[in-house]
């Protein structure tokens, strides 16, 4: 049986990426030992996380520009409350995009002042705020690049001289941008790169050592970039999972490649959106995310027969998030053109259920 | 091939443990899709979760008690800071028998005063200090349970009436112990329990709630407690792997049955330690630890003979943390009565080989 997993996450991941995965639970390099049974210390593990870090850097086009890439625990929460830990002097700004932004700035405002320079708040966040003003003197801008909730992706990273910080939790590796606009970005892995467990964490090492307060260890970003991550014991399966898809990505051909697939089947599915009498998006148009497409049935009555469709064709995880209700269908990096179609499919198909 | 895994940590797990999590990665629950892409808000992580916290609970006799049990991220070392986040107000006592207490010390004291109620510093922590005198006013005593870089193991709990709180990552479910005199236990799981990347964290719920200073959502027990482990995204696979362990503990005894099997594996090499003229013991006899034998060749001119043969025993993980030297087979409740043998016997076999 294929199932077409549409889950926002944790989501699909390439197929020979579980393969190898699953085998090395079993064996890691004709050791006679499994991946999570060896010391984090071996060669075979070092190997493993060099070429995570190194990978994403090359993916990001990152490599010898004064960044290091990091993978911890916690996910982006974790991320929401460190970075302002590590940042946040006097002043931070934030873009409210949505309950991911939202809970980040709750965070932040236990280290300092927190400037809104937006917020799409009013709209139950269906696009993205533009054209808003930045204070020079803000210790950094914080953004989501991309709303898995609401649907909504920024397209235009905001012009400014402080430093940048985003949360790419569910877009980074999807498409191409410049990411040396950035001093820091985090992704919790469980969409674009592995499985739930680690974050990936890429800093600009100029941006830290600027705060007075004293950082915990292991929430300290210098503290990680010093011990290569192994400040303590990394999340083995998801550091090793995580490298296997990245390595996926370059050996298809790394970002450039995929955003062409992206944006292949946004189209094919956002089309359906717009041309069917049936549904209805949610987010603004321009606005729209390439990751997660969230939408509706015009008329209640039909989710029963839509959802029954669905099931039929082994399509999964495509229910709304309960703050948006409706449809989510979310189409990261791993998710096959095919499965996009037969949810176009099924889209149209419904026309003659009616 | 089969390797005999001493290794400190990631470290041996049951083999249809193993092979459980293998074909997990691969498909769950004949649902179509991999473990490691479901929902962690599904039936069939939120099962899982709800498998992993009760069965932890019943294997240390706490349920109905007022304990709650957690599955989180960032090891023993963010636990370090989390303890004393959340429970340090004013003062705070802790035992020093090693690397890992010495690190929580050093995190503790962020949030309050810390009295270091004693040390075995003064001879490389190769005994654990005992009669020592606990202020009556601290918020709460901290101990490690087994120092798994040095070999001991605190084989009588303080008594005291301050709310105890213990590190057990390197013994947790080895042996039975009143669980009940403990406020707060927390254990990273890449050793009794499961694959690196996820800790537990047992909290009687009376203990939170006494400090003054606003907690980060992340950091706060109280949060994870009322959203069950799943305030964030959880580390899907390390809490499943980490419910088979304790499933597979169950079936085979629990802690009752475990404990006879690793006196016996913890004999069989302590017995060999003292009667084999080749080597000596590290930690003080009374204080060694069932879990790590810290151990040493007294001519170091065998050292290389020792390993080679090691080597050929398939024994892997022997070698001893660098702040001891020597050697330290790390016995785990995964491991097997018939690989302590062979070490063992390789151990006696030295004696014709030099």
């Amino acid at each position: 049986m294929i199932k077409h997993n549409f889950s926002a996450g944790p989501s699909i991941l390439p197929k020979e990426v579980m393969k190898t995965a699953s085998d090395a639970i079993l064996e890691i390099n004709n050791s006679g030992l499994s991946l999570i049974e060896i010391s984090h210390r071996s060669k075979d593990f070092v190997d493993i996380m060099d070429n995570a870090t190194s990978t994403a850097l090359e993916l990001l086009d990152l490599q010898n520009k004064g960044y290091k890439a990091l993978f911890l625990q916690g996910g982006a929460s974790l991320q929401f409350l460190m970075t302002a830990y590590n940042l946040l002097e006097s002043k931070s700004g934030y873009l409210d995009t949505g309950s991911w932004s939202t809970k980040a700035i709750k965070e932040a405002k236990l280290f300092g002042d927190v400037i809104e320079v937006a917020s799409s708040k009013e709209k139950n966040f269906n696009y993205v705020p533009k054209n808003f003003n930045i204070d020079p003197d803000l210790d950094y801008l914080h953004i989501t690049t991309n709303n898995t909730i609401f649907g909504t992706q920024v397209k235009n990273i905001p012009e400014t001289k402080v430093p940048l910080v985003a949360d790419m939790s569910s877009d980074i590796f999807s498409k191409n941008i410049d990411f040396s606009k950035f001093s820091l970005i985090y992704a919790g892995a469980q969409k674009n790169m592995g499985p739930a467990g680690t974050t990936l964490v890429i800093i600009k090492e100029d941006v830290l050592g600027k705060v007075t307060r004293k950082i915990p260890s292991m929430l300290n970003y210098q503290i990680h970039i010093d011990k290569k991550s192994m400040f303590n014991t990394p999340p083995v399966f998801a550091v090793y999972t995580s490298m296997l898809t990245l390595e996926w990505l370059k050996k298809n051909g790394g970002i450039s490649a995929i955003e062409k697939k992206n944006s292949l089947k946004a189209n094919l599915i956002y089309n359906e959106i717009d041309s069917n009498e049936l549904f209805e998006g949610f987010a603004e148009i321009e606005d729209r995310s390439y990751m997660n497409a969230t939408f509706n049935l015009k008329n209640q009555e039909h989710k029963d027969i839509f959802n029954q469709m669905c099931l039929e064709a082994n399509i999964s995880g495509v229910n709304g998030h309960r703050s948006v209700g409706g449809y989510r269908a979310s189409i990261y990096n791993a998710m096959e053109i095919s499965s996009v179609n037969i949810l176009v499919e099924v889209m149209k198909e419904l026309k003659n259920k009616v």
